[in-house]
């Protein structure tokens, strides 16, 4: 029996509590990240134009917006017009966040003509939470 | 002139750090980063004892070898049997030292026979350094 009313919110948010650290061994936040491989194919005339939009936009997200927690992009050494970009986003509404941004929409709409191939690939971390030291 | 010898190491390396310094915009370490991309297609029917034992695997790498900066593993949501790894080495020793712990090597013995299909792809970063928040 509960004798204080006042004291039934307390004790409901610490039973959740509860049964949220007894589900999983992660903070609840990193559940919700969206997590997604790009694949892009560049023309190659185009390369280092390409190169230098994506760096911008890079560098922008990562600093501007705080739920971009990563674009790690990399090229492939035997063939450097293919491109695969491991996205990372705190949830879905920081995703749908950074591509209204001013930086998003100008390297978007400044590279339409350079990729030749974009694939966009859902994917499941492993390890949710994993960095890179 | 140099007039006392016994200067000249921490003059040579000052004078050296300075070119460093000059020729790009990261500490020279990044640059030697070995990073790569391992494309898996697992047999469906051992799925779950795969994502357990490389889970384990990274697990152990990360937490014990200050050279693997990290392995971020992630499954497509759409085809789960296919997995990719994002592989970042603080250099090729640290590689080469990664595949001969006890981890690495139990792991690799013991999925042997749950990989259908491995491709390494070597690959350079867009931004060495680029962290995930």
């Amino acid at each position: 029996m509960i004798k204080s009313p006042a004291l039934l919110p307390i004790i409901l948010t610490a039973a959740m509590q509860t049964f949220c650290s007894c589900d999983n061994n992660h903070p609840p936040s990193e559940q919700n990240q969206m997590v997604r491989l790009a694949k892009l194919v560049i023309d190659s005339t185009q390369l280092e134009s390409y190169r230098a939009a994506l760096k911008e936009e890079i560098e922008a997200s990562v600093r501007l917006e705080p739920g971009v927690l990563t674009l790690y992009a990399v090229a492939e050494k035997d063939n450097p017009t293919h491109i695969t970009i491991l996205e990372i986003y705190a949830d879905t509404n920081a995703y749908k966040s950074h591509i209204q941004t001013a930086h998003f929409i100008k390297y978007k709409t400044g590279t339409k003509e350079m990729v030749k191939s974009l694939e966009l690939i859902e994917a499941a971390p492993l390890i949710p939470g994993m960095k890179i030291k």
